[in-house]
């Protein structure tokens, strides 16, 4: 029996792909990350000596407008983020180590974003927010960078399923590709205004809602049945 | 082999249904959030330049009732959310883009409950609990769409596992749209009384707890067994 | 072939029991809350307008033993009920409504648990000890009733491996009774002196460690061999 | 049918080792305690009664490149600690209480790497640096011990799959003892340079990521596949 007979052998009887544990682990670290954001939705204070009447809490409420926003686009970004980690990891069946050490970078990234997510939150009405903005467009930069690097490595390192064709390839590479001339514009444009910024953000997790190259995770599982 | 023998093949030899890993990813965010809701019991502390007797801190510990109350009713809220979760995913077949993103919609709501939960154990008890209780049941509100959402959109796209019965689906959608009147009441009655909110949207889970449509999750695993 | 067969053929199949993800999710909920304890150990701050020498941190870092006292004995104390938990389902079979509340119960009291830890840290060495200790030996008396509440529902509802004996079930059902007087003990002499309270607290998850019914688990899995 | 037999069938089986659930609460304790160190990036707040320019964030941004640091060294440590955890399970078969407990111990001390790691970020551009680096150098001196031990009671209790060869024994005994001189080390030399700690602590685990005795999880599953 040829190796990888054997391996899909044992796939098959075990029910888990080689790189199954660094998919759970990694989706430990999205859930963990992703609920984190609710800590930048800030209980608001009176000032001091004061006290709030039902309308006075109520505006202040309303005027934590911009962490509602940085909230939703941040989870709606990662949302995004964990559903192209499970698109890639759907067609990978070996791991090695820059393999793994590129993942990890990803995932650093991906635990980060409640801090900038917190910093718009903090100063998206005040005249720092052109910094703030940047930052936040710029941390979304780098993420695409380490999705291309991550994508990269699983090509080159002929990680594959081998039944993924070129095809499929090239239409990811498209799609990770896409992401970092729209973030770097967006992290400039923070300079000339930031609301642009967060615009073009929260524009691109809709856009990539909507026409995603995944139909559905249905695709993915009839490519396994051809196996 | 026909697609859908082949499928349900699949599934028996790995043992996981194509939806598992969104599954375990949801399952993993409601784990945190329900955890995080402890945050929300702050240790008390004396005014300044002062120190707490035995006597002292036991007082100040019981004025934070409400900080006890809000957290217990989250809490049991978030696990009645999770159990309902679960049944609605031991139904379901087949993942689609709308049932993502309708669930990733539902999870933004379910980790946003620890922020309502801390606004009511700052302010139940000063002028401002109308509002602080009004959020609270608004946001369970939103939470109640997002479930018929979830549901509509499984029941529409015909994503249910064949077996499932007319009856069962319909026993599904009313428990669900049961949960709308109430909250939006209980929302509306904050202006007038805010315990009656609290008290609505306890008396909601303790109800659900008591009577809920699944008899026991053996239920489920019976219909698997019919397959 | 009769229900029960079919049962233990699925799960045979499936590699997995109808009780298992409520274990998951149970699991969750431990692994978070037994990390979020870590936010019991705060930064040392220095006094206003003022700056740490080397030893002045180091000193301050000494003053905080009430915290890590705390730590450990949390933290150890949420790792054995992991254990027990872990225990206890690897010998239940079936899930009901009331077993999956007395859980759920269970749970909540398992996220509360670094709110008296918290509480331990900042008042162990103040007049306010004794309230402080009390509380948090306090949680464990009624976590040590939400054991036995959920193990009382497991053995009378029925819901074992049928190859459980009944000399297990006494093992178990004695170890959940010993922790209840002796947690309510030293519940009571907190009143007296609050570092007896803390002793008995760590003492008995000592005790646990070394004395624990289940040898290892190796026992549980040879039972499963059994069937 | 011997014992041994019998085990490897149920595990072929069910796709699961014994050793299985301690490995996932294990590995959700590393994901929540790497995700949490985000919490050392704190935003920035301009002096009382002052508020930020542009500039102004940018340049607070920047010095708390301390915590930047300490964040990036920190999650790169987990990260690899957890690399080490996942080749120590994957070679064990069997558990037992001490081994438990071992594994408890070291998650203990996993949690705990946000704490100092707050320390470095808020002490090491100030005179008490020193204490600081010397702490979180001293963290990893105990943790490398905990993985001693833990390797320690494996191979003595004899909990290896039957195949693991001496060779590999040794080759992981010499791993893990390699870290405690260079530790120690660091810890020392943090009260002559701080920044040499640092650099040593970040040094270590790029020279991990790079040399590992692990080439690749393709090395373990190999093993499996051999039994």
């Amino acid at each position: 029996m040829s190796e990888e007979k054997r391996e899909a052998t044992i796939e098959k009887e075990t029910g888990r792909k080689e790189t199954s544990r660094i998919e759970a682990f990694s989706d430990g670290v999205f859930a963990v990350a992703i609920t984190l954001l609710v800590f930048d939705l800030k209980v608001p204070l009176p000032s001091a000596g004061d006290s709030f009447t039902k309308a006075g809490l109520g505006i202040a409420l309303f005027h934590q407008w911009p962490s509602y926003l940085a909230f939703i686009t941040s989870f709606a970004t990662i949302l995004i983020m964990w559903v192209s980690h499970h698109s890639i990891f759907k067609l990978v069946d070996k791991s090695d180590k820059p393999f793994l050490f590129a993942n990890g970078f990803l995932l650093m990234l991906v635990t980060v974003v409640p801090f900038p997510t917190s910093l718009v939150a903090a100063y998206l009405t005040t005249p720092a927010s052109a910094t703030a903005c940047a930052v936040y467009s710029g941390i979304f930069v780098v993420i695409n960078l380490a999705y291309n690097m991550l994508w990269w490595i699983i090509t080159r390192h002929r990680l594959l399923i081998p039944t993924v064709t070129p095809a499929q390839v090239r239409a990811l590479t498209r799609n990770f590709l896409l992401g970092f001339p729209v973030y770097l514009l967006a992290t400039l444009l923070a300079f000339w205004n930031p609301y642009v910024t967060i615009a073009i953000c929260s524009g691109l997790w809709i856009f990539w809602a909507f026409t995603s190259f995944e139909r559905s995770p249905v695709t993915a599982a009839s490519l396994e049945r051809r196996m």
